[in-house]
């Protein structure tokens, strides 16, 4: 099987799944799926879970899609005019209740080649999985970073402390100072010649990532779900929740250049959560739980040890 | 009196009695100030409306800035390096009625010299008023374009059609194919050089700007604010004003130069609402009010004639 075929096929499947697992674990409703097609090649399915008993509004979405490379990421990636192939799978899920917390991942496969079939063409995998906890503790931020360094570790020891931190600087508010939630793992544009490994170790790594995001959600929903929402925290999830909004829209790369470059607006804004509330300059006050949260939201924390 | 003098107490005066004129409007809250100082230069009086009986939030913001000018926005507005000195009003109004429209405004003047006093400087003034109802009616777009007209008319012919084009252009969701609202009236960078108008000649104008800014407020205002909100109303003023936050933190120059370089956070999202919801996929069916606005968010349109 070729390699487009191989991997295309396992994201489908890691789709599949993790839909099936989430419907379970919600126990309130189903996922309602879209398949659309992208005039300039390509497609997806858009999977999109609401009102359920433990998710509010939440999207598993795969797509595949080809075709010339556009201009702007051409431009950004600082690549040659080229053919280009992307698939991949992407999560994020608003609970209902705002002890559990936000979760999002991505995981994707990139392929370019030049018009003259004699160019080289170049691949590279990227993604991660970050926790956005409207609360945050330091047992809750020490779960999924220990999860993830377990599958970081199976292939590179190196690859958590490098990816945490390319976490870190990625899922920042800048305009804020303030991190979008406890981080977890990012990583792009890894290949066979940036990490002198062969893609079949690179996307072994890369599945282990995929599957290791239902466990680490269930252990979250499971510990969290029957704690009874109070108005207060109700209200601090709304603000949370506008900083979700903000990052999305203001500092994510992949929506960006999703609205840019005429990707599936509905797919792309599957991420935005189904209310938001701003209030004029609000701080929490002193030695309450939403400001000791605020505490956690920094860069470079080492949520395994003791910081 | 020095221009940046005489520039500056205009708008500062501009804010005092637009804000005092909300508050007679609005009859049930105040505004709450804020003084700020940018740490490189200047500063600003953030003015915010919560919770009153028309304008559930809005700012009413006035700032004074100067300093080396940041090199994001050198790039972006093609200058040399130079200090630049800014300032203006800023205006948003979220009513607490969905049938009271959204309402904008800005203006602003803005000079540029050279570290060398030799260097030539150059000067420009930029704003504009539009307007976003949550249901759009010809009648409420006609309003203001004729009011804006009219103002735009007593200094030159052509600036009605070429403002209107412009703001048609700018205020426009690339990745929705949705204009923000009806428009109004948008410019930049509008000086002696480009207009072939004296200083004097386009102060007056942009003055006439601000002027008309509560007279068309209230005039919306007024019309709408005793007609009884319906849940269906209530919820797609929601959605609305999720395509309000998706414009300006995913399309508006403003706001991405002012979170960009480091401005005031707070005042620079008092634009956003107080809260947006957004549900994937939300089609209204055809015939409803919700549907015909939509077929009204188009570039292009000619309220004051009868397209």
């Amino acid at each position: 099987m070729k390699r487009r075929e191989t991997v295309e096929q396992w994201f489908k499947s890691l789709q599949d799944s993790i839909c099936s697992e989430l419907e379970a674990l919600d126990g309130g409703s189903q996922f309602r799926e879209d398949l659309w097609n992208r005039p300039s090649g390509g497609g997806g399915r858009t999977r999109v879970i609401t009102n359920g008993q433990l998710i509010e509004k939440g999207g598993v979405n795969f797509s595949a899609v080809h075709g010339p490379l556009p201009e702007k990421i051409q431009h950004s990636l600082k690549l040659p005019p080229s053919e280009f192939y992307g698939t991949g799978v992407s999560i994020v899920l608003h609970p209902e209740n705002p002890w559990v917390p936000i979760i999002h991942m991505n995981v994707r496969y990139f392929e370019t080649s030049g018009k003259n079939p004699e160019d080289p063409s170049t691949w590279w995998i990227g993604g991660g999985i970050d926790l956005t906890p409207h609360y945050v503790s330091r047992e809750d931020g020490k779960h999924i970073h220990s999860s993830l360094k377990t599958v970081c570790d199976n292939i590179d020891e190196q690859y958590y402390s490098r990816f945490k931190k390319w976490a870190d600087d990625y899922f920042y508010l800048k305009h804020r100072d303030e991190t979008r939630g406890v981080g977890g793992i990012f990583y792009d544009r890894l290949n066979d010649q940036s990490e002198n490994k062969s893609f079949d170790e690179l996307w072994d790594f890369h599945q282990q990532v995929g599957e290791a995001f239902v466990p680490i959600y269930r252990h979250y929903a499971e510990k969290h779900r029957d704690k009874k929402p109070t108005e207060v925290a109700k209200n601090w999830q709304m603000v949370r929740r506008g900083r979700y909004v903000e990052f999305n829209l203001v500092w994510d790369k992949g929506t960006k250049f999703g609205l840019d470059t005429n990707g599936r607006t509905e797919s792309i804004l599957m991420s935005m959560p189904p209310q938001a509330n701003w209030y004029y300059d609000q701080q929490p006050e002193e030695g309450t739980p939403e400001a000791e949260t605020l505490k956690w939201l920094k860069k470079d924390i080492d949520w395994i040890g003791n910081d």
